[in-house]
């Protein structure tokens, strides 16, 4: 935790639970890839914390945003950003929507299906669009489904045909996984775009664009490689699949941007042992799975959780303060807090700035959505 | 679906995705309950579905009523019912809130850890309290964890000390698990409340009250046992093991009361073919996991879909609209939909009415919350 949200937290005392992000950290990650990423034009993923402090700050440094909806394309906007440097990067997109982004002036758009093109071409002509292909996410944290992309062999249909229709056939998406941990995860999908690029030239469709996607890490309980470790690898990937006629590239950080910017703090309801053969004490907290903390499902993101006590640390679970009985944040995984832990504690959960506020319900259990402030 | 909710659909044409809810048919379950279980006080688990429309109705239908926070109380009392028609159901509740309930006349809580039951007694002197023992989900959709409970020999330590206190040992809860298909689930945990009951009473502890909890289940894509059967069995198991000496019966009926009276209305953004080895399409709608779907989590609860079109059944994977690969609504489940199924198409999501408004999340992915109609 940063001195100012240390300081934030000390002085403001918020009721808890509350996120409180650190702008400055933003900024900071920020500076630090695109520095690594020297050539990347880099698209916020306004998914991972559409704050309008955030879009701001990322307006002011020359960030180019991923939007998913036409409410977060219209929250960019209203914090600076030029349409031009939008992306529409949903595949999943109603064509009412992709008329009024285009209307809005957005230029680029992102398909994996035949149907989505056709759409892009109807609502959008002249448009930009780029093909997400499907990729394993081995090494992430929260490997992606096959919900999105498609295979490289009808990316390349699609493609050919996009050149037919009123659209700019620009290039070739792919995402490695959220959280990927290992730098090398770019290198097969670079392969197969650069395949692409080669394939299509040779029917006469030049593409121009490679978009890297996300995935890249933040730090929560365990470490993970540099910001330029993940660059080296992925411009080495580059230039050995692409030779000297290197494409433009993108990339669409949302966590690795924002994530260890935040910090929730939260107070403990509960202590309590349950007297089952386990041992283990419950810990329940004034936040859960429905308050913020959706990505702790499967228990697949651990944060790293502080308390101020000195006590021996001894092995607790975790709880959310609804009456969901899914509701539980960490069972399986080997969490400990003091033993000296006393209800009404407040502790902080770290790493938090990506991917809670915009999760929490809007008033399960009749809990109100998880407050923010932005410093 | 109603005759009422049908035409409602057919003449407002709401935009979608919207959920809406035929009062008359909450009215209907609530009758039927109240008339299966005679003698038992219904408390409405308000966490199902907040809605005014709702509580206002139960209220007027004599209800009482299951509230898992403060501002849950507030509701229930702002649509018209006593405090003392309020039970404080949360097993984790902060001693503020307790006080705050107390304030407002709530006179009923349940606990079932040491730290709670003092809680209770120094924020809520002279109320009535009921202890919470584990029992197993077996036979439920939604099997419930250990997260709420004790065992049963220390829910007897626990009341035993309630009498030492200034608060009222009153009963026992448990709950067999939600959308419990097994009329005989509520038979083991009955007779565990009756030797607690005669336990304690050996040693001057004289409790009053076994609370039935929920689990009433509502039909999904599978039949389920008529509230009858239910009442049936229960009320022999309460005789069997109570004797002649019945105890005062409550039930905290949620999805039993509302989840068959509501039916959500989406659109199907896209229909895609994803060039992979399995050959089912991905239908992609407008509602999905983060929307208001989130008992599709491990695909639990299997809603029935319609479509009004005609055409031969055909196997189909179900997504939501987000960027998120974990918002797939159905991919083992065996769903089939028309093959004529077009994109723009409308499509009914029926049992819909429980716990999806207030699970939908503030804006994930830009969306906005779930609306509903309570007509």
């Amino acid at each position: 935790m940063t001195p100012k949200l240390r300081r934030f937290l000390d002085e403001v005392r918020p009721s808890t639970p509350c996120l409180v992000v650190d702008l400055d950290v933003v900024e900071a990650n920020y500076r630090a890839l695109a520095t690594a990423l020297d050539g990347v034009e880099i698209f916020y993923a306004i998914k991972a914390n559409p704050a309008p402090e955030i879009l701001t700050r990322l307006v002011a440094l020359g960030s180019s945003f991923d939007a998913a909806s036409v409410p977060e394309i219209e929250q960019v906007l209203a914090a600076g950003a030029g349409p031009a440097r939008i992306s529409y990067g949903s595949t999943i997109k109603k064509e009412a929507d992709i008329a009024r982004a285009f209307e809005l002036g957005v230029r680029l758009f992102a398909f994996d299906s035949e149907a989505e093109l056709s759409k892009i071409a109807r609502a959008a002509p002249g448009a930009r669009v780029f093909c997400r292909i499907l990729t394993n996410g081995e090494g992430a944290d929260w490997p992606l489904s096959r919900k999105f992309g498609c295979t490289p062999k009808m990316a390349k249909d699609l493609l050919a045909r996009a050149a037919t229709l009123d659209v700019v056939p620009w290039g070739v998406s792919f995402h490695v996984g959220s959280q990927q941990k290992n730098p090398k995860a770019w290198d097969s999908a670079l392969a197969e775009a650069a395949s692409l690029f080669r394939e299509l030239e040779a029917i006469g469709v030049e593409l121009g664009m490679v978009n890297l996607g996300g995935g890249f890490p933040t730090p929560y309980r365990s470490d993970v490689p540099e910001i330029g470790a993940y660059a080296h690898e992925i411009m080495e990937a580059v230039r050995r699949h692409f030779g000297n006629r290197l494409p433009f590239l993108i990339a669409e950080p949302g966590r690795g941007l924002v994530g260890n910017a935040g910090v929730i703090q939260t107070e403990v309801v509960l202590i309590a042992e349950k007297g089952d053969a386990d041992g283990r004490r419950w810990v329940y907290l004034d936040i859960g799975k429905f308050g913020g903390l959706a990505e702790t499902m499967d228990e697949a993101i651990q944060y790293p959780i502080h308390s101020h006590r000195k006590g021996a640390p001894v092995p607790v679970i975790l709880a959310g303060p609804t009456c969901d009985s899914a509701d539980v944040l960490y069972e399986r995984a080997p969490y400990t807090l003091p033993a000296d832990l006393a209800i009404g504690d407040r502790l902080e959960i770290e790493a938090t700035g990506a991917y809670t506020t915009t999760y929490s319900t809007v008033g399960f259990n009749g809990f109100e959505p998880l407050r923010s402030y932005y410093i």
